[in-house]
């Protein structure tokens, strides 16, 4: 019994290290796995992501008004809220953020604020008549951070669109946590 | 032995139970690790990425008509098809898709769509001369399932460009699996 | 004592192999897990992300001249140099690249440039006022590749804001490590 039981613990012990650390002779003992893995398999584990669009337009959006995007393609772990607009950021990590807006009244920017505070901004241009102007940002936030869209102008008008009908067009809002931190 | 034998185990246990589910104290006997994986590992073991990009400009691209991006920067796993410009879904889960319309005839939108179906759209504005114009949507997607970026107008306009020639300007199209479901 | 540990043992293999393979049975001793997780952990625990924007408008922009991101909403690892807008991949593989540029005076391209060399280029409107355009291309590019924006024009004007003062429009420039290779 006992070459057996070293020779399966040894492999066991082989493998697991080689998977955890990327070396051989990695000393299992002196693993401290759950800081280890801390932002790698969380985000994973519990996803979230969500893709938010306007189903239907809104015009005379004051200064300084979040963009409420009322309806979800996807909205995984329930952490924005198509009845206001908000995002809340369930962990502390990385996330990626894009938004397109689709404009055609007059030129202004939006914002992307996070708990008040504006962390990156875009353009959203007025040719004379209808645009769509897209923006990425990838930013740190915090646990229970609110994450909206923000106009910085004043009356303009926003597109939304339903998605059965095709000719309509959507303006969207998209968040990805990329990795916990 | 006895001790020694029994040292390890521990050891190995705890790292691994730590590592799968990240609390210590983990009843490994209990643990369905084939479902806990599913939509983790698998997506990073067979990523599904593609970057497909159009080569050649094309007019008169009728109502409903699939745009065709006939090149990719990349394409791993070869899901995504240049001959007709469609990626078939090689797993059920949620994929980000991305998509860069140049044009300059008359504004028109775009749909993405799924099985013929749309799931999403955005528009491709005219503003008097060559625009460019961008959408991303986040979606779940069945195994097996079509997925294109198709017109909605008549007799419309898509740039495309080379890409070792930097003066031309590329229409791209763009999907990653995010996870599996 | 045996039976307890062959039973101890039997469960940690038949979970480690699970988790590894998504199947039982996992023979663990022929297993090569440091080449199976190239790839898999090494993006994760390294992550490499950055998202730049350009902090300070600039005019008079040259042909082929990089576009310099000033500042950085994000950096991870550092790979991204704000003291002259280029990405140094720390690793070969795939990476998505997005960028907005946010233009005023004339209509030109942009180009994504991996060591000297276009691999994916961008349309930069001009309707007659400032305009906003948006592109993303995902590649693989080798360890050490030098990635930039470069201009395809000649005596362009990018945009650039600050964040804290919401009324300004940001040209960014993002890159997300999905996959070593």
């Amino acid at each position: 019994m006992e070459q057996e039981v070293y020779r399966r613990l040894n492999t066991t012990e082989r493998v697991l290290g080689q998977y955890l650390t990327g070396r051989n002779n990695t000393n299992l003992a002196g693993l401290d796995v759950l800081a280890l893995r801390t932002g790698i398999l969380d985000a994973q584990l519990k996803p979230v992501i969500f893709s938010a669009y306007k189903q239907s337009s809104e015009s005379g959006i004051s200064n300084h008004v979040t963009i409420r995007f009322e309806r979800t393609y996807i909205n995984l772990g329930n952490h924005y809220h198509t009845e206001n607009g908000i995002f809340i950021a369930p962990v502390t990590g990385v996330y990626m953020f894009h938004w397109t807006i689709v404009s055609g009244s007059s030129d202004f920017s939006t914002q992307l604020m996070v708990d008040g505070t504006p962390r990156a901004s875009a353009y959203v241009p007025y040719p004379g008549g209808v645009d769509s102007s897209s923006a990425m940002a990838i930013i740190e936030v915090n646990k229970d951070d609110h994450v909206w869209i923000q106009i910085y102008g004043s009356s303009e008008y926003v597109y939304g669109g339903s998605t059965s009908i095709g000719s309509y067009y959507q303006s969207t809002f998209s968040g990805i946590l990329l990795q916990t931190s």
